[in-house]
Parts: structure tokens; sequence; C-alpha cells
């Protein structure tokens, strides 16, 4: 082996950071075997060195700075896997460009919000970032997207890509336990990001589809333009009745391009119990890929963890090692387009639920705004939950194919009816 | 778009052959915005020019001997889905590596056979073959194994890579009809290779296996070590009683590198009906790769067919429009140690299916047989069926967890009895 080692420089020494260093350690011979030369690690940075890690760090340089790591002349490849997507993570990228590294992080939430800069910068400069590891954990979904299906014109990109949002779900599906509970226990499983908002809002799902559209439609990351709902307002009641018509609850995102422009959404679904989707247990992430030539395209596997999410670091870092480089979103990233979001308004059926004050005629006057909205009822049931008092009557309906915007009206319009208790829930169904 | 375009000379103008034709002309902007420059057909060949095809070829040049389109100074990547293992397949594309050609093909069986003398050729001369469309059709699987998944240890690779064969059995299954019914069903639809052997006889599959094999534990293609069982023998009963315990049975291919060496197998396999695998329908293909970092990945999606064939044709193609280079099986030929094989030993629960002779004692001698081999019985069943004569007796046993040597010692053993009927049928059974 005499062509020259590449390089890493690997700020952050959590998990994921912990695992590359093990991959690197581990396989030394078989990556340079694959690689045609040897892939090392030169130097690493994080806040605390003292820290008791699972790793022998002993041979390599020590930074506390990510920046001043970004910028050492003995690292080709600046590895980031600290997170956040402001301070340090994105300094310490600007400088790894500014230097003239290539750059491969797992940072979904810094390339959802920068990804446009970034990539510009970083093709003006010749070199390249990789981001594998940012979307579904150890499933090469960026790799299939961006160059096994690069003949199609993608239709559509669907997944389940929050391993702690689909644990939550799956627990209170399978345990009959109710959101706060399971909540709770994934706080203390350690499953929940320090702002939990970031899993439970979706917000990490919905920078992992902005990411996955870029690629797929030649746009610019637009995240701010996801339809975001978070799976806060999932009530055991919606799991258990869900189950009981033979569907799943799951946090879902659909990406596709319209005549009217991009849609992106991630939003609690419905989806049949018996599909593929469905049937997805825990933290297990789903991505669902549709190109004109293709057809559909599955892929499943770990969404998070210490070997998987290396995996996939790995993986860019290997390419870059062969001498595999391509624009971040697959074409450069001057040549995207910036996307025009457009409301979804695909016609589906949906679930919505709600509780009634216990006063004569109040389902009348809800089947009543649902009919003046345009949306009209499949099946209508009453139902008895601890969840609500008195007297007062918790009622599920499932329309025929509604659009979003009538559903939305319906919803909006029930207030003036004066006869719900707290907010009304609506969740779409995907016969996906 | 200043760059120069890369010029594809298109060997076969068969279903793929016209699917590549289409996209390239169909996409010729979106794939030049991909690739950084544009991709174009400059020639074609198949064997008769004045047949009727479903695409516009006007505008490229004609050969009707693929070794002098391999040749033409005006092709940059000799694009071969002509199929078959020898003749003018190997012929044209040993001519185009010898010309300092790309190649870019669909043949398994061409690969299989001579994978590693064609590989070691091209890197001779500092060129590429890449096959992504020979295995699991639309399915991005060499890239995700080759690449993805390159920082992982591979331990084990599975699949169910014939969708002709996973059409007859899940049609036998939802049918209810014989073997020989839906076989002719297959032919009429023309989903039977013209050789039908290469399909129901697992050795398509068997083919496909073993160039996954060759990336993933870095040895030579070995497809003549392929234990190789076709799905000839799995009758309606067999698929019924199956069902009765909870099982599908589909032809998988499972590969995995032992202390004892390389065990490759392709073999009628009962997996859980509700599991990925015992799901899979029809035409679908679907590849497990498992990586000691990684995990499990699972893929799915379509495994043949003009568009998911040319989809991954025109992957393989992208990439070379784009640099992305690399050894065919994922490091240099050169490199890849000979593969030492294995007989499978993972002992396993199987079911046996056989058919007695109306005498007293033939089961006793049957069940002593098993007990003299060291194989144990779990369950015991006599049923009825239509395929048995007279008074004989359709016996069904399923296995404790048993070596292969075992079961393959007491299935020998079952003639000397002289109370069989016919041959006796041995099925693992896969808790995949």
């Amino acid at each position: 082996m005499s062509a020259a080692p590449l390089r890493i420089g690997l700020a952050g020494l959590g998990t994921v950071g912990i695992g590359v260093v093990k991959i690197v350690q581990r396989h030394a011979d078989l990556i340079a075997a694959r690689a045609g030369r040897p892939v090392v690690i030169t130097a690493v940075s994080a806040r605390d060195p003292k820290k008791n890690r699972d790793a022998d760090l002993s041979g390599y340089a020590w930074e506390t700075d990510p920046v001043a790591l970004a910028k050492r002349p003995d690292v080709d490849v600046f590895v980031e896997v600290m997170g956040g997507h402001d301070g340090p993570a994105k300094a310490a990228t600007e400088a790894a460009i500014a230097a003239g590294k290539d750059v491969v992080t797992a940072n979904k939430a810094l390339l959802a919000h920068h990804g446009q800069a970034l990539a510009l910068a970083a093709e003006a400069a010749g070199h390249v970032i990789r981001f594998e590891a940012a979307v579904a954990g150890g499933i090469p979904v960026i790799k299939a997207l961006t160059e096994g299906l690069a003949g199609n014109k993608m239709r559509r990109v669907m997944g389940v890509m929050n391993g702690t949002c689909n644990y939550i779900l799956t627990r209170m599906q399978s345990a009959g336990l109710p959101y706060e509970t399971v909540f709770e226990e994934a706080r203390q499983l350690g499953y929940l990001e320090a702002d939990p908002n970031l899993d439970v809002g979706g917000i990490d799902a919905g920078h992992k589809l902005s990411l996955l559209s870029s690629i797929a439609f030649g746009t610019q990351v637009a995240f701010d333009a996801v339809e975001l709902e978070g799976i806060g307002n999932v009530s055991i009641d919606d799991i258990r009745l869900a189950d009981e018509m033979g569907y799943r609850i799951k946090l879902l995102g659909v990406a596709q391009m319209t005549g009217r422009g991009l849609e992106q959404r991630m939003t609690p679904c419905l989806v049949p119990a018996a599909s593929p989707l469905g049937q997805l247990q825990g933290g297990t992430n789903m991505v669902v890929l549709e190109g004109d030539s293709v057809g559909q395209i599955v892929l499943r596997g770990p969404g998070a963890g210490e070997g998987p999410t290396a995996s996939a670091v790995m993986g860019d870092v290997i390419d870059l090692a062969r001498g595999l480089r391509l624009p971040t979103f697959g074409q450069p990233a001057a040549t995207l387009a910036a996307a025009v979001p457009a409301r979804s308004a695909n016609p589906t059926p949906w679930y919505l639920r709600m509780t009634l004050l216990d006063k004569p005629g109040a389902l009348a006057k809800i089947a009543t705004a649902l009919g003046d909205a345009g949306v009209s009822i499949d099946q209508m049931r009453q139902i008895n939950s601890h969840d609500a008092e008195d007297d007062d009557a918790i009622v599920l309906f499932v329309t025929h194919k509604a659009a979003p915007a009538d559903v939305a009206h319906a919803m909006s319009s029930f207030a003036a009816t004066g006869v719900l208790v707290g907010a009304p829930v609506a969740i779409r169904i995907e016969e996906v």
C-alpha cells in the first residue's frame, strides 16, 4: 500500500465520534484494501479532553477548538459529528472549507439551515461536503438517491426518519401507554435530544426530509417550507382507534414536486398496519424513493446509534479516499433552483378526533361544519375514554377523500360551533 | 455545459437496451445537470436492425457486430445489455476493455463466470466495469454494498433475487395452483429465460449471490461453489403446509464468511410469513446486508423490467460521467482472495416431506433413520393429498435444529428403508 493515507480530523467524540474511531482502528487493513490507501485519524477535538471515553485516543493530536482542528495542515478530511446548526459546528465547517479540506458531516441541522451556502463555498474551493450520516443513520440513502437513482426523475420521497418518534409511537401502541409516560421513558433511556422538541416536534425529521428533497428535485434546501407537525398531540386514544381500524400512526415525511411547486410535509399519518411502513418498529428508519424509471425502492435500517451512524460516516470517508467526489446535493449548488413551496393538496381520507360537550345537537353542528367545508364523512364513532371528563363525548370521524385545505377549513370552523372541548385532531390517512 | 459529453455504445436493444435509450433521450437535461456533462448514445448494436422497436434510434450509428461497436473511437463507455455468459457478450466486453473503454453491464452470467478475468483485464488497462443492473434490478445494492457499507466487515448477505421464482412461488400460494400450472403461466407471460432452468434452477439467482459475495468478503467470484437448488421440487402441498405453520417458501440466497470458509447457498427456504422476506410478493426483490457496524440494512424494489434495469444501468453510466471510478468488486481484482468454499453448517429447523408406502412400521423406520442421523423431530403430521396414490401417506416432519450434514445423512439413509415412494424433500427453515 504505497499511496498516501487519507488523514481525518475528527471533531466530536460523542457516541458517533467514538464509533468512527473504533472502525478506523479495527478495520485499518480492510479499509486500506477497499480504499486503495490507508485511512487514518491524525487529530481529534472535543470540549473535555479528560473525559473517560470508550476508545484509545492516545495516538491522536488533541485540539479543544474544532476550528483549530479544521485548519490543521495534517488533516485532509474534516469529520464533523458534534451537532448543532450554529456555533462551533458551523464555524469549524466553514473554517475547514476555507482551509481547503473536504468535509464529512452527520449534522442535518447544519445542512438544513446552511447547506446551500456551505455547498457553494465548498464547490467554489473545489472541495466537497458529504453527509450520508445526516439522514436515516446507517441506511445509505443519500448515496442511493444521489448516485444509484441519478437516471430517474424522482416522483416522491417518503420516510420515517426519526427513530425516537417511532420508538415512542410503537411503544404507546404495544404497551398501551399514554404519550407522556413513554416520552419520559425515552428521556430516561437517553433517546431524546437535549431539546426534545427537535425529535417530537418533527424538526429533526424535517431537516432530513429537506435534504432529501434538495437532491431528489434539484432545489435549494428549503427546510422552512416543510409543513411540520410533531407527535405531541397523538394520544393513546388515537393509537388505539387507529389500531382497531387496521392502521398505525407514524411520523411520516413526504416530499414531491407538483405543478404548483414543491410539497414537503413531516406530519403524523395513519398508514396500514400491514404495510412495510406500518410494521416499522422502534428506532428503525425506512425511506421510500420513487422514480419514473425505477418505480419504488424501499430502504430499511437502523436510524441512529454508534455503529450505524459511524458506518455512514466511514462510507463517505472511504468514498473520498477512493477519489469519489461529487457535489453536495448531487449537482452544483449554483445550479439548484430556488424551491417554490406548495402546500400539500392531494385529497386523502382523514382521521378526525374531537371531544364534544354534552349538549343537544352538538354532533349535528360538527357534521354540518364538515359538510359546509366539503368534507364528507365515511365513518363516525363515539368512544369512551378516561381522558374525557363528565359526560363529554370523544367522537371520531373518518372522512372520504378530502383536500387538506378543506379539512383545515372545517377544523377552523369548529370553534364557532361552541360545542368542542379542547382542540380537535386531524391526521391524514396515507394508503402507502 | 461545456464539458465533453460521455459517449455510450449500447450493445443490445431488447427490453433493457430500449429502456436505456428512453432515459437518455427523455432526461438529457436532468442527466447533464447531475453528471456535469451531457450523456449521449453514439452507436448501438443488435442482431436485427430492421426489427420494430419502441424508440427512435435514427440518430445513432448502427453496428450489427457488438465487437465492432466496442472498438468504435466515438464510444467512451460500452454498455452491454445483451446477456449470455459466452459468445458475443464476452467477446465484445473483452474487445471494449482491450480498446480502452469503460464497461457497464447487466450481465450476471458473464461476471459470475468470467468476472475475475474481466476485472483484472480492465484494471490492468486502467478502466472499470460496473454492474449495478446485474443484481436485483433497480435496487442500488451493488453501490450500497461496495461504497455505502465499505466501513463494515460484512457478516452476511441474503436475498430473494430472482423475480420469476418469487412470482411462481407467490402465485402458487395465492391461487393454490400446482407448480407446473404456474410455471406454464410464467412462460406465457414471458417471465422465463429462454432456458427456464436459469430461473427455476436457481442459477440466475446464484450468479447474483456470487457477485455480492465477492464484494462483501473480498473474495474472487466463486459461482461454482454456490450450493444451488431450484424451486422445481416445491409442491403445492409444501406451499400449503408451510402456510398452515405460518411460513412462506422463498428461493433465498445466503452468503457468509465462516471460520471454515465461504458459505454460499441459493435454495428454497421456509421464512416466517410475517417477516419482510415472507411478505415479498411477485417479481419484487429484497436484499439484506448485515455488517458489523451498521447492523442490518434491507433493500426492496423491482428486480427486473425495462425501467428498473435501465435505471441501474444509467446509475453506473452517470457515475462514470461524474468521474466516480472504482474497482469492479470494490477492491483491485488482484487483491481478491481465492474463496475457500465451505458447506453450510448452521443448524436450523428443517421441513421434511415424503410419501410413505402403506406398510406396517413404515413410519417407525423413517423415525429411526432420523434418530440415527442425530435429527430429532419437533412435529410430525400425516396429510391427505391428491398427489398421493392409493393408500400411500404423505408425511411431514418439522425437526428441531439440525446440521445440514445430519439432515443430508438422514435423507440418504431413507432409501435403504424401502418404505419411501419417490424422493423426499428437505427445506431449511430460516427464522430471518
